[in-house]
């Protein structure tokens, strides 16, 4: 007979708790394949509680499959081959992951957040909140209409591109996100050129959609385009605006020698990368590839992350006409990965100027910063003789090269040993030369109020 | 000599504005090759502007690639094959898809929105954005902690899955996103069985990832394990709580079916796809495999776009520890998709049980919602003559199947008339019967103060 103790099934019905006692049993292999159950009046009666009760579990363990009935003869073990698993200890909690305290991480990509206008995000956030619209509007898969026009006006108004219809932009949590859809219409097996500035997380992306990724050496105007024609390229990934780190725009010959390539073949295209191309310095006039362009060749990418916060995952891609069809084919019924909320949001602090006005106060900002830390390197005893900065007024970033009998692993002890993290620069075809040891200075994350002692620690580390 | 009328150049600064006049003679050919331009002084005298604005343009022209310098001659036109693109008119702003109002739409799944506790989640959010953190946290690529913690805790409370360590959930932007992680892993060139309930976008997904699917019949037990040894299956995609459109789980046998075929062979894996498996309204248990799974074979994917709203983006994947790792190596550089913000306000709904309360309540209201359905069913006169309601006690919808002379098309406009729209059932292998239609009833979406008038109408559909 099933003796069970039913006082201890806590909150669980009575129905369940007998039926989890009996599956137990059955799956232990306690009660053993074609054993009969006692009858439910039979076990009701043994347990003081009800047959419907008894009934109920019965059931279950029938329409699950762990009993089965034989007609008027009542109710049997299945014959199962059942393995259970092992019975582990409940699991720790996840910890978020703590990072270093660093005094200064080179590697750290981002404005103090202070610089961010927390409280008129928050502002549009909680009126985001009280629109039901934004929480309950159906979305088209290329994203929020709203949003799309407020990127169209910015685009328009404030990056000299005029033409881009919100029709043909797609948002996206995240430009990985949107690369890999975009793979997927022009792959698989199609190979991308993107310029050697290091390993490539677009490269890792393609690799695993099935694509080729070739590194192109890059010279005084970007990315080289006298290589590619010799090579089966099907695409070329470029950031003309600003190529990190570098901080190279790209000339108009250069631009001419990429949409003279694209022209050749149909088939060919342009992924113009405007990743951190807001932040110009210099007199020059911000301008886009796919503005330039006449024969809808380029796909055009940006992110908020980078303007905004990190952790706000919003990016979006400008298609020419000619792909749009395609993407609309083939992937438009992934659903837009970015919630109506967040970019309702989005929409008010663009629509409002909100964003374009942090965007000039971060670009007022890094200006002096930027004059400030060349300045600081220029005073230093030290760092004035063996450094030389790559001379560019684009980006929150800048490449120097330091002249020294140390190696990397040694400077990055004697780094570390004074709270620094640097980031080193490893292009996929090393271009430093013997006795010169290459980093990127990450300035954006630099607090003002410590620079000073920021450059007398990276003196520090030279010195000696 | 170049003269522009420099009144017209609005809000533009001065140097800009020349550089666009001389840029844009250049691009149409207006200034053509090797022309020689006026010396800055001239330029700066005729156009009554400082000789430094001549300056600054003409050495942004020389930077941009437009016009080159010969050592003391002085600037000269670029020889440029410059293709400018058709200037195309201001494009005209996008609008939100508007979708007809009808009176009924059995394609829609989700509940009434007066049914989502708006205000209680609009808390969580303004918490949310008044704690910095949520804004600010850097988050590992399996999402915030806190949020895969209050999943856990959610699984092993409410769900029966008390073996899921918070370290083995991934978040992303959606169950389709995720999937697209999954098969980076596993695939490319994998097969995948998925149940035969019509075509499935994971199916495209699978496609577009450059992997196979294959649909498998069902029969009453879920989907049928028996043809996948004969096929080259490398994984199976299951629903076993609830079966899309047939609400049928899976018993025991056929699960136990599935583990053996997928511990015969290293390398075989089974995808719990538990969409919509919140809802049982009869006495079963809420089982998944993943906790049955004693040989680590289990992905288990679930979204809250279903019981939240749909247009927050937030999934999760469970993986098996052996799959962890390869995750981390494959796929672990793509960020997380959902924002901090978000993750954050969601583990807060979760942690205070509002999530729970919020299932609970819509349980409940599912419940009464169905029976009060199958009443009016079966008590309208035409109705109760010629449809039959597959027998199932999960998910949200039913699958019901009509005897009738008329055809899909038929059904359709008559439908339409009545501002209904049908959701009807095509599986890839037919099965519908000769003189029958199927179709799915999402019943999620019916009011219950129009309930009465929906039957009445789709009474009249089939009504002569």
């Amino acid at each position: 007979m099933l003796n069970y103790d039913l006082t201890q099934r806590g909150d669980t019905p009575l129905y369940r708790y007998l039926y989890s006692c009996i599956r137990k049993d059955i799956e232990t292999g306690a009660l053993a394949a074609d054993t009969r159950l006692p009858s439910k009046r039979r076990l009701a009666d043994a347990l003081d509680i009800s047959v419907n009760t008894v009934m109920t579990a019965y059931d279950l363990l029938v329409a699950e499959g762990f009993v089965y009935t034989a007609e008027k003869k009542g109710y049997y073990v299945s014959r199962l081959n059942y393995q259970a698993p092992k019975k582990k200890a409940r699991p720790p909690k996840a910890a978020e992951p703590e990072e270093r305290a660093w005094f200064m991480d080179f590697r750290a990509g981002h404005a103090p957040l202070d610089l961010f206008p927390t409280s008129l995000w928050a502002k549009c956030m909680r009126e985001a909140i009280s629109a039901a619209d934004s929480l309950y509007t159906t979305v088209s898969w290329k994203g929020l209409a709203a949003l799309r026009n407020a990127i169209a006006a910015e685009l328009a108004n404030h990056r000299g591109m005029t033409d881009v219809s919100p029709e043909q932009i797609v948002i996206g949590a995240g430009t990985e996100y949107l690369y890999g859809r975009l793979l997927e219409i022009l792959g698989p097996g199609i190979t991308i050129a993107g310029a050697d500035t290091g390993a490539s997380k677009f490269a890792q992306i393609a690799a695993n959609h099935g694509d080729h990724w070739c590194y192109i050496p890059v010279d005084e105007k970007n990315m080289r385009a006298d290589l590619i024609s010799e090579l089966p390229v099907d695409a070329v990934h470029l950031s003309p605006a600003n190529l990190f780190p570098y901080g190279r725009s790209m000339p108009i010959d250069r631009r001419i020698a990429f949409f003279e390539w694209a022209n050749a073949t149909p088939g060919r295209w342009i992924i113009e990368d405007n990743y951190d191309a807001e932040f110009c310095f210099g007199p020059a006039v911000w301008r886009s590839m796919f503005s330039e362009d006449a024969h809808e060749k380029v796909i055009y990418l940006n992110t908020f992350s980078k303007t905004m916060v990190p952790t706000l995952r919003i990016s979006f891609m400008v298609l020419p006409e000619a792909l749009l069809k395609r993407y609309e084919e083939t992937v438009s019924f992934y659903t837009c990965t970015v919630s109506s909320f967040e970019q309702y949001a989005l929409a008010l602090f663009i629509e409002r100027g909100y964003y374009e006005r942090h965007l000039l106060r971060l670009l007022h900002h890094y200006r002096k910063l930027r004059a400030a830390i060349l300045d600081e390197i220029q005073q230093h005893t030290v760092l004035s003789q063996i450094i030389t900065v790559e001379n560019s007024d684009a980006g929150t970033h800048f490449l120097m090269t330091a002249r020294t009998a140390l190696t990397e692993a040694e400077i990055r002890a004697r780094a570390e040993s004074r709270s620094l993290r640097f980031h080193f620069f490893h292009p996929v075809y090393p271009n430093a030369r013997p006795g010169e040891v290459r980093f990127i200075i990450n300035f954006a994350a630099i607090d003002e109020s410590r620079m000073h002692e920021v450059f007398a620690r990276l003196g520090a580390v030279f010195d000696g």
